[in-house]
């Protein structure tokens, strides 16, 4: 049997009433990140400008959208809420590959929810399936991949197609069909970094694989062969590939296991960075104006992608672990307040980014980072970063991640509706009707 | 100044009262033509699951499908009626690079002349600046890309996106932007071959440019380096590419002057194979049972990209020169009907099939074939097609244009409707109002 076909099986058999407890328990975790991100960022000018640009074209009001007022068909819910969660750069990451599982299939999941009567089991088995075949077909080209495509938005398109062709009923052609459907829409280079293209890549992942879903729901065909065939998605859109880590362990290792929540408001890699100066910070309480010299050591990666030494603006900030580092060490923070024009611009955050200097270290993981502070008096303070907060060795804790998403709400619900939604998602498994969880998490009245 | 900001300075710059006589004889044929086949493929299969799949989700009925008596908002008129122009793979060809032009252009203007005022001038102007966008950016990579990608999926929706920016008024900023949205959404993998998915990713380019350019005019922003950045399309997509074919002669030579029109009904590259046999079947009469063999010396490319054997269904027969061989000898023909799974699976058809060998000559040109048939008397006759009808060389007539449309309208518009639909591309420019052209291809009353 075909892989394609393969990866459709499986999503359709899985069993949510078999599924491992450590499974169910970061689903609730990546759903309630996922809906603290979408409310978070769902005021951004971004998502301003799509709402505005795509309202016209919104079929029904049968759909939330995530901290907004206004509500859309599930198509467009899809793309805006899928934008909103990623916009900040604040949403989960699946260390190995850098995929953002979430996006794509709650983003389409919750669309669909507003549409159909869907439980919360139901979410879960196709959440899980969603997260599994997307993370496992990253897991097949990243290394090949990531440094020319977004993979959230070519590999998590896949993800979404599944998920909804399970909750719509589809059988394994039409779900085949599905991928087949979502390979054809698969796209995003990242040359848009620092944009809002970058969202809209991300949120485009979760609509495209909602409309792949319903096509092949009326019939409409692909080929069977589009991930693994010659002209395929993986040959395609990677010079090299690991075809086997797609069904390596399927159905017994869960990706969804190595997801990971951020703390901080940006690029992934910088985030080690972030952790050392806010230790440096809270030891030693350094005067922005009288440091002389901070050195990093960071990972290859850091520096490849968040090596922005001055960013222009608050979007390509999130990119720059000079920025990173800056506001860390001024403001003590690196949330979504810490990557705006503003903070960009600000002189004493502008003075400190100037005295940066970052070397990538191979003897560093990605989850490390050396830092040397100089201060004017001649005293240096270090510090060794072994394990990021957020990573696998070192995860947010159950109520680090609700202060979070009572951060990202602050001001854009009520403090009532915050708590209401962390509790949603924490239960969402018994939920009857799991679109609460968007009705919740919407600005609408009720 | 960057290679997509100039590219947006030059369709927005484009007047149409300069424009060449034969530019703007060569829209009318194009429009002409893409209004035919829309009208043609309007009831296929993959058209009618679209449909029944996207009406839900239509937020209004401003815009007229093509051939077809229902009615959708503009997003989703741009994406059918762009399937539909290409369905049949009977649209028109930039033989250079075997891109489809009007299939993103023609649907997404036709979609937004619905919702805006737009002139025949307008229109004018807009089309000609896509398709010299779309065609000189796939001058650009088709020789290091078309192996891998439909390239009217990947560069046309640079056209689209500039034409739609240019009718909405876009300024240079947001119309470099709309052409960083289009390449953020730049797919499709010919893995889809004979599958209904490759209709899909040709009206996707015509919806996701008109997006695009919907995105871009409320402030979304892109990478201003979308086709020429280290991450952007050109890089990304092609392992070798040309940029300065890009540019060469912008504003002074036509890529629309390449256009052509398809006689037949499938790849353009078996073409000449079809006039050989047409020719040898007027000329001899042969009695396809008594066809021992029919050798065929085709170009590299058409036995590459048309060299399916033993297709299973229509929809791959378009991707066989064996069966449009056998069609052509039986049928005389290798119009639209000549490509359904009743021809495919013709006794006759499925016999003279396995008696055609072909074998790619280099020395022959993409518009040259040779054929030589030998009877079961021992008799042997030979034809060499020099260029094929459609070709630069030999060009379809109006005349045959014009009955190319009434021979794919035929069933689906009464006569009066398809001779004022020919009157109407002929004569656009001078239309107050462009869209009578979409309400007159329409089935709807009126």
């Amino acid at each position: 049997m075909g892989l394609t076909r393969t990866l459709a099986g499986y999503a359709l058999s899985l069993e949510a009433a078999r599924l491992p407890s450590a499974v169910r328990v970061e689903a609730a975790r990546s759903l309630l990140n996922w809906a603290g991100c979408a409310v978070g960022g769902s005021h951004h000018p971004a998502i301003d400008a799509a709402v505005a640009a795509l309202l016209p074209f919104a079929a029904s009001a049968e759909c939330p959208l995530l901290g907004r007022s206004e509500r859309t068909d599930a198509l467009h819910a899809a793309l805006i809420n899928g934008m909103s969660a990623h916009v900040l750069d604040f949403d989960d990451t699946h260390l190995r590959t850098l995929m953002h599982p979430s996006v794509p299939v709650a983003s389409s999941l919750m669309a669909l929810a507003a549409r159909m009567p869907m439980s919360g089991e139901q979410f879960l088995a196709a959440f899980v399936a969603g997260v599994e075949v997307e993370c496992r077909i990253a897991n097949a080209v990243w290394f090949a991949h990531n440094s020319d495509w977004y993979i959230t938005g070519t590999a998590g398109v896949f993800g979404a197609a599944v998920a909804c062709a399970r909750v719509l009923g589809l059988d394994e052609d039409r779900s085949t069909h599905a991928l087949g459907l979502a390979a054809s829409q698969s796209a995003g280079t990242r040359e848009m970094a620092g944009t809002m293209a970058k969202c809209f890549i991300h949120g485009r992942a979760a609509q495209n694989g909602l409309l792949a879903a319903l096509l092949a729901q009326r019939g409409f065909t692909a080929a069977s062969t589009a991930l693994e065939g010659e002209r395929g998605f993986a040959r395609v859109l990677a010079s090299r590939r690991d075809i086997d880590a797609i069904t390596a362990g399927l159905g017994t290792e869960w990706e969804l296991l190595q997801n990971s929540y951020k703390p901080y408001a940006c690029g992934v890699v910088a985030h080690p960075v972030i952790d050392a100066c806010l230790r440096l910070r809270r030891a030693h309480h350094p005067d922005p104006a009288q440091v002389v010299r901070l050195d990093l050591h960071v990972s290859a990666r850091a520096l490849e992608l968040t090596g922005i030494a001055a960013p222009p603006d608050g979007l390509k900030s999130k990119w720059s672990l000079y920025h990173s580092a800056a506001v860390a060490l001024v403001d003590g923070a690196a949330g979504e307040h810490q990557y705006t024009d503003e903070r960009v611009n600000d002189p004493r955050v502008l003075a400190l980014r100037s005295r940066v200097v970052a070397v990538a270290d191979p003897a560093l993981s990605e989850i490390e980072a050396r830092a040397t502070l100089t201060m004017a008096d001649g005293r240096t303070h270090e510090v060794h970063v072994e394990a990021v907060v957020g990573s696998a060795a070192n995860p947010m804790s159950d109520a680090d991640l609700a202060d979070k998403v009572r951060g990202l709400a602050f001001g854009i619900l009520p403090d009532a509706r915050v708590e209401a939604l962390i509790a949603a998602c924490r239960g969402f498994e018994s939920l009857p009707d799991v679109s609460d969880i968007a009705r919740t998490g919407s600005a609408a009245a009720g």
